[in-house]
Parts: structure tokens; sequence; C-alpha cells
């Protein structure tokens, strides 16, 4: 049950730098991140995965040194589309049309209009429109990690522009939004493991008009 | 499994207006998005069920009539906060207190740190920030719908400035950021409901750094 596993992940904040998450849960992450929806479907972002234990260091010295970067076994970084450009736009139409047997007429017509739509706009408004697309698969994932009883600790706090050039991500149009170290909590030295969840009530969150 | 269900669901093009989604399903998928990790805790948005008849008809009229906004039996706003403020940021540290039985030094000035680099940002990127936590409750919530076998559409194709006036929503201090009709897909007329889904390749959405 999804809810059970949101229950029973948390932050992670001190991992077991013995342990190895197994590709094959890697894959399903992966594969939920790929799964998960996005406006137009264009899935503007694209997910690194670092191994590398240089990378990482690096990475860990551009984001207030936090250590599950390097004490989890891999770390994926979800970095956004930095615009939307005409050719990436019709990448997508044409793999619609290969897998599906064609396009019909208003599904052009669709993509016809986002181009006159996103293509005059500032790059930074597209940017923004594309991280937030990032952010869905984010979540996604981070709820495959703990169907996977894999713990990940998701994290904003580091230097975009210090993490892109580490990667070499602005080249490749890409923009760094969100780290998510994978590994296993240690068994000692997490303040947060112990701590009950807290989250706003829902008599706060939610109203209804009915 | 998250997996399949994540495959099993779609875009909903049609909704059947005779059928109602059980309110112990809408109420889970709201607990799904009430459990989604956000920046720092904050969970920095709201969600408004709108089931009034009326309402949805409003809002749909701001969204280019997409009928699943009143096909559906429910439809859920996601609102982020339009801003980032001392009181926002104090309940939830007040909560954390209340609900741990106190806070410790190194959360209090956590918190105190959020409040300099937050307060002093224009609204605007403190809300674009929020918006993108709102991003992951949606993914959440999307994913819950699936798990209960509840259709939903998710929807950015609205005017947030009509849709914050149908819902009274600026004066109190939130955005609408999207839209989630939730409801059963009809049994005909959905073009989508027999296409493949299209997902970018996993060798294109994922680079390995080992």
């Amino acid at each position: 049950m999804l809810l059970d596993v949101l229950n029973w992940r948390y932050a992670t904040k001190k991992m077991d730098p013995a342990r190895t998450v197994p590709e094959e849960k890697v894959a399903r992450i992966l594969a939920a991140a790929q799964l998960a929806p996005t406006s137009s479907g264009l899935q503007p972002f694209e997910i690194i995965v670092v191994t590398n234990a240089e990378l990482r260091a690096q990475i860990r010295a551009a984001a207030w040194d936090q250590a599950q970067i390097t004490d989890g076994s891999h770390l994926l970084v979800f970095a956004a589309w930095d615009n939307y450009t005409e050719a990436r736009i019709d990448a997508l139409v044409a793999q619609m049309s290969a897998e599906r047997g064609g396009t019909s007429e208003a599904v052009t017509a669709y993509y016809d209009r986002l181009k006159e739509m996103y293509l005059p706009r500032p790059a930074e408004v597209n940017y923004e429109h594309a991280a937030r697309q990032a952010y869905i698969a984010f979540g996604t994932a981070l709820a495959q990690a703990a169907e996977e009883q894999v713990d990940s600790t998701p994290m904003e706090g580091f230097d975009p522009d210090q993490v892109d050039a580490i990667l070499g991500l602005r080249a490749r149009g890409l923009r760094s939004v969100t780290l998510m170290p994978l590994g296993y909590r240690a068994a000692e030295g997490d303040w947060l493991a112990g701590l009950p969840k807290v989250r706003r009530p829902l008599a706060e969150l939610v109203t209804r008009r009915d």
C-alpha cells in the first residue's frame, strides 16, 4: 500500500556507508520517475545517476556537506530542461507517432499550439514550468524508493550552479533542481529516525466546497 | 505495486458522469497528498475539494471547457501559498514542538535561518518554490488515486486568476496551481483510453556517472 510506504519513509539524515542499493531496485525507482505524468507528456527533465566517488564528493561540498550524498550508494540528480525548444517538442510528437501508429490532426494541432505558447516565452518561465514537472517525477521516485524499502533524502539544499558545473549540465540544456541520495539508514546517529512524522492536519490542509 | 498502478493510470479524457468516487477513497487520496514530503516540511499548499455543481461549472468555463471537471464527482484544486511568512513558518515549528515534545536548538536554529532566507525574498520567488512542493503532493495524490482504481486527470490548462477568484483563494494567501478531477473513465468516447502510454526511453532520460 502506498500510504504504508509513505508513512515508513522519512528524510534519512544518516545513511550506512557499508550498504549498497541493488541495481534492480534503482532501476525500478527510475522506472517510477519515467512513468510519472507531466504536462503535455513532455517529461522535461533528465536524471543523472551518480555513483562516482569523486563526483559525489564534489557535489557534497556544494550541498552544505550533507553526508548522505556520499554515505548512500547512489545519488539521483533531477535536472530540468533549461527551456522548451521546437526540437524537444517535435521529438515527443515523433515518438508518439511512431509508437501509436500515426498522430491525429487534433494531437498535431495541440502541439502546434503548445509551441506557439511556449517558444516565445522567456527561458526562465519555461524552465520554471519544466522544474515543476520534475518535482512530480521526484515525488514518484521517492514513493517507489520507499516501496523498495530503500531510504532516500529529498534535497534542495545545494548550489545548483555548482552542481550544474560539476556534472556539465548547462551544456546539455539542463539545470539541476533536486538531489536524491539512495541508501540505507544507519543503525545509529540519525536524529530524525526515531521522531514522529509531523504533517499539517487535514482540517487545515483541506477545504471542502460541497 | 506502485509501478503497476502507474502503468494503469492515464490522463482520463472522458469520465462517466453517473459514477461517484466513494468518500473513503477521496480521503485516502488526500492522505497521500498530506504524507508527501516537502521542503523543510512546510507543506506550503492547500487542497480545495470541490463537489459543488455551480462552482465546478464556473471552473470548467475557466479551464478550456474540459468536461472531466464536471463529469467527475470530485475536483481537487491544489493551491500553493502565495508567500512564506513568519506566521506560517512559526506554526510548523510550534506543531513540531507539540508533537515531538519540544524542539532541539538545532531545529530552532534551522527554521530561524530559513526565515532569514525566505522572508526577504520577493513573494513571487517564494510562491514558485511553494508551487514546486505542491507538485510533489499532486504527483503523490495521482498515484494514490490510481491505487484506488480511481481515474484522474492532471490539469494545468486553466486560468489561475479566474480559479482563484471563483474560490476566493487570494484572500486566503493561496494561488491555484493544478486541478485534479476524480471520477471513473466512461465506457466510450475517451480517445486516449485505448492508446499505449508514451514515455521517453530510459536511455534518453537517464545518464550514469559511475
